[in-house]
Formats: structure tokens, C-alpha cells, sequence
């Protein structure tokens, strides 16, 4: 009983091509003839079949959105930056939930079963054979707040986390702070891999010491703040950079629970700029990722992918700035 | 370029029809040509196509997910669980943002061209002319975290939000609190209109009057905070019932800047028990909502409705409970 294409034809009396064209992005029809069919199309209900265009154009206009952090507010933010920059260029985010995968073949079978034009990767976390599978499998591939990696040889967006690493190391001992730890994200993470080696290499120049580095077991409170109680065991710190804000606000509760005062006994800089890091209870001097910049730059390279198949892989990265609020004592002092 | 069925059963040295029964779940095939089948189109990157398979099934697997809450990290958890639980059912989401949309006829165009299965609306502040409109369409949808609503007669899975407001009267009166105000969710919202008739119904039983109503603009802690800034203004209360955890501690924060103890001073009763609600700087004793139990129904419920269209629209609410913390004093001090 499905409404056709030439039932509006017939019904706005016009050719069926005339229906065609109009529901054809580019496509020439005239303004009359446009409003006649489309008055037609909602009379009867109809619109145009994606899925039956896509057999011809080889187009769905489905792009895969690939995640596997699903406890990190700012990822919240992601999908809706994501879910709105597709939408306005009229293409549709299959959302991929890789939490608990660890399976690349099993995830690309998936979304081949739909024919995604592209995916998009958005995670700093994932094996860097995931891109490469899909890579492979000659999808087009963007990895979003990833590693550049040579062998996958994937198109990247993000940051410069070793860049990001120094800049946290300068903030703080610009600040005269000298007895530094690091509780990073998970160590499995790239990011966190490549802020740290940017962080030690910058104290190395400065000739000064990282007196501790460990690593929350996840990208939450809860690991923060038994990272940074494990912390307060081993060692005394004056400041501590972290992989994450959620990570630093745990490791803030667990340094406050022990009678410590922020900024004033101990100093904590975090990564993100998270809405919560605004709060009154936390006031969390911050590492701010540009996630909007990043978002709309892949989503416009994956669009230019989809024509371009054969296009060298590159790398895209926007810098990271400074959010100033009360978690650290200010320049003057150092 | 593709591989086709043809090109696997060639390598398997099957029939095309033994790779076809392979593919096709429920169908009839031996564990022996299952796993030539499987190796050849390993071997060969070969995935069935749904998208041509949807044009003979009618079926596409694909299941509209629609949202519009993507400041609060309760929707990270729900997104986080709707594409697990319906991945497991080897159906796919496709995310639908419908942040500042206001016209449901394109939400629906859009979700009709991809011919998706069927749809869950996954919030409680759509304007009901949104489920409506999909029902008129005659596409499948179940509304989770929504209201019954006679006219648009779609299937809800949810709470009952007027048995939740009276549940936080006779916590708050049950400890001894007789000047309460109540800060909600934005008005719009039915379940805020729904959890404040409960709570007033409760405490006019009681005898007992409401000291204030408002509203937070929306579900943030930014709009918590003010509107508790402007209550402080107008009168002085014992405790407060918010709409949403998010907004119960920016209230709370309100309270703390002006110079307010919790709970000694000013008690908090929240809504939904987020992770952030168990944090140091928070302990929100709070109603929990069983989100869990809501999507998992939801999947079920919608997976039936794919087979079952004519079914009449139902109505499965799962009961909410209290998360004691210690944002309130406790009961025996009333």
C-alpha cells in the first residue's frame, strides 16, 4: 500500500521525473513545480526511500559513529555535537556502542551489513586496530581524538596530547609548584600515553623530577579517588596533573577527606573542561580540548572522504587552552 | 567489486542457496556448511547487505532512537543501555537530536526514509504531537520516560511520576520537615507537572501546606542555582524537593554560597541518582529511577510491536525508590 512516486506525480500532475528532481538534492525544478509536489507529498504521506535510492546511488547517507565511552559526560556533548553537524548535512549517525568489544571484525561486519558511507571513530581508547580494520575494509575512516599511527594510516582529528603534556608541566611549575604527580587516565589510552611523555620530557628540560605517575583504572570519580588515595600512601605531593576532570575531581575529594585544602595545602589541574568543572564545589583549573572544533572538522573531512576515496591520510589538530579558576595557586606565588 | 553470495559459495563449495540459509537467522543449515560458509566469507570480507535484504524482508533492523536531553549525563547511561540492549537483539539505533526541532513531521520524514522498524522517543519533554505524529504514521513507538496520554495512545514505559511526588512528601514530612518548597524541572514537562500534583495532592492529605513552586529552566546545575538564589530571595524554607539531581546541586550550592549548612540548615531531596549524586561534595539523598528496567522493557516491548502492530497501546510502569545519603536529617529527628 506504500505511497509511490508516481502517485505524486499523478496527484500534483506533474511527470514523474518532475517528482524525482525535486526530491534530488542539486537537482533543477522550478519553484512551482517544487511547490506542487511537495504539496502533493504531504497529502499522501509520501517520501522518498533512502534505502531504496541507496541501491542505485550507492549512497545511504548513513555514516557509522563509532563509541565505547559511555561514563564520561563530556561524551554526552560529543554525540550531540555529532548528532546535530550530520544531521544538518542530511546524514544519519548509526551509533556503534563498542563497550566490551574487542572484536574490530565483529563491529565492521556490522556496519558493512548497512552500508555506512563513512565511520567516524570518536574515542582516544580503542586498539588501534579498529581503524585499521575498517581502514582494510576501504570505509571511509575518521578517528576522532586519536593517535596519529602510521600503520593504520588513518585520517586523525584531535589534539596534540604530547603538546598538551608540556603545557600542563609549564602551568604548574610556572606556578612554582616543584613536587608534581600525575594520576593519568586509563595507561591502555594513547592520550594518556602521550601527555605523560610530554609532561616528562618538559620537566627534563626544566631539570626538575615527576615525583610519582600512576594511572586511574577508568575515566571516573571513583578510580580518581582511589588513585589518588593509593597517591597519599606512597607520597606527599604539592599539585597533581590528571588524565581527566572526573578523575580530578575524585582525586579532589580524596585529598579534601584527608583534611587537605585546595589550592592552598595541594594544587590539582585537570583535562576536559567538563561543565561539572565549573561547579562551585570543584573550580577546577583546566586543560580545555576544543571537542566543537574537533567535531565539526571530521564530520566535514568525512563528507569530503566520501568523494574522495583515495585522499592521503591526514591529521588535523586544533590547540588546547587554559581554563584559569581556583584549583591552583596563581603565577604570583611561584 | 563486490562479493557476492555467488562468489562465497563458490569458494565454500556450497550451494548460494546453503550461504542464503547461512544468513538468515532461524533458517536451517548444518554446523558443518555453517563453517565453510563463515570461512569463505571471511576470507572473501563478505557481509550480507541488510539494506538489500530490507527491500524483500521489509525489514531494516534499524530502530529509531529519539532524543532531546543532551545536557544531562543521565541520558549518557540511557544511551549507553538502549544501544547495548538493542545491539544483543542485532538491531541498530539510529540517533535522532532533536534539540531544537519543534516540527515533528520532519523528524518523521526523515526516520520514514530510512524505513526504520520501529521507534523509541527516549524523554518526558517532547510535546506529545511528536509520538502522535509517528503514530499516525503507523510506525511502531514506544515512549520511554514518557506520560499515558489518552489521544495519542501510544505505548509509555516509565514511572508514575504522581506516585514519585507523593513518595518525596512523605519523605520529607516523615522527618519532620514542615516548610517545604519545591524547585522542578522545566514546567513543560509532564513528568514535573505530574511529580508536583502527587507531591501537593499528598501534603493537602496531610494538612500541610506547600511553602513554594517553582521552576528550573532546564535540567542543569546552572538552573538549579538560580532558581534556588531567587526562592532564598522570597522566603526561607527547611528543605527542598527538586525535579532533577542536576538541579537539586546547583540548589544546593546555592544554599552552601549563602553561608547554609546541609542538612542541618536546609535539606535537599533529588531525582534520578546519578553517579555524581553519591560524590563527597553531594551525598543527595535522592529517588532513584529504575532506567534500567524502563529501557530493557522498552527493547522488548518495541522488538513485539515489529510483529504485533495492531497491539493496543499499554502502559508498564516499574516502581521508584529512595537512596538514602545525607543530604536530609533522618527520620527519627522528626
Amino acid at each position: 500500500m506504500a505511497v509511490t512516486l508516481k502517485d505524486v506525480a499523478r496527484r500534483a500532475g506533474v511527470s514523474p521525473s518532475a517528482v524525482s528532481r525535486t526530491f534530488t538534492p542539486g537537482a533543477s525544478v522550478s519553484e512551482k513545480t517544487r511547490k506542487k509536489v511537495e504539496g502533493a507529498a504531504r497529502d499522501l504521506g509520501y517520501s522518498p526511500s533512502f534505502i531504496a535510492r541507496s541501491l542505485t546511488t550507492k549512497r545511504t547517507k548513513l555514516i557509522g559513529l563509532v563509541a565505547n565511552n559511555f561514563q564520561n559526560p563530556v561524551f554526552l556533548e560529543v554525540f550531540d555535537l555529532y548528532t546535530r553537524a550530520l544531521q544538518q548535512r542530511e546524514l544519519r549517525p548509526l551509533l556503534v556502542n563498542l563497550t566490551n568489544e574487542t572484536d574490530p571484525e565483529q563491529s565492521l561486519r556490522m556496519l558493512r551489513q548497512y552500508g555506512v558511507d563513512a565511520v567516524i571513530v570518536a574515542t582516544s581508547t580503542l586498539p588501534p586496530n579498529f581503524s585499521r580494520a575498517f581502514r582494510a575494509a576501504r570505509v571511509p575512516v575518521v578517528h576522532a581524538f586519536g593517535r596519529f599511527d602510521p600503520v593504520a594510516n588513518v585520517h586523525v582529528v584531535g589534539i596534540d596530547n604530547n603538546l598538551c603534556g608540556r603545557m600542563a608541566a609549564e602551568t604548574l611549575t610556572s606556578r612554582g609548584y616543584r613536587n608534581i604527580a600525575i594520576i593519568g587516565g586509563p595507561e591502555y589510552a594513547t592520550s594518556t600515553q602521550d601527555r605523560i611523555a610530554g609532561f616528562c620530557q618538559r620537566m627534563r628540560e626544566l631539570k626538575l623530577p615527576v615525583e610519582d605517575i600512576s594511572y586511574a583504572a577508568n575515566y571516573t570519580y571513583a578510580a580518581g579517588r582511589s588513585a589518588m588515595i593509593e597517591l597519599m600512601r606512597r607520597t606527599s605531593v604539592e599539585a597533581v596533573f590528571c588524565g581527566d576532570d572526573l578523575i580530578c575531581m575524585g582525586a579532589m575529594d580524596a585529598a579534601r577527606s584527608r583534611g587537605k585544602s585546595i589550592p592552598r595545602d595541594i594544587g590539582f589541574l585537570g583535562f576536559n573542561d567538563m561543565d561539572i568543572s565549573s561547579w562551585d564545589a570543584y573550580q577546577l583549573t583546566t586543560i580545555r580540548q576544543p571537542i566543537r572544533d574537533i567535531i565539526l572538522s571530521s564530520v566535514e573531512l568525512v563528507v569530503e572522504l566520501a568523494d574522495d576515496t583515495e585522499r592521503k591520510p591526514e591529521i588535523r589538530l586544533f590547540p588546547c587552552t587554559i581554563i584559569e579558576r581556583s584549583s591552583l595557586r596563581p603565577v604570583s606565588a611561584g
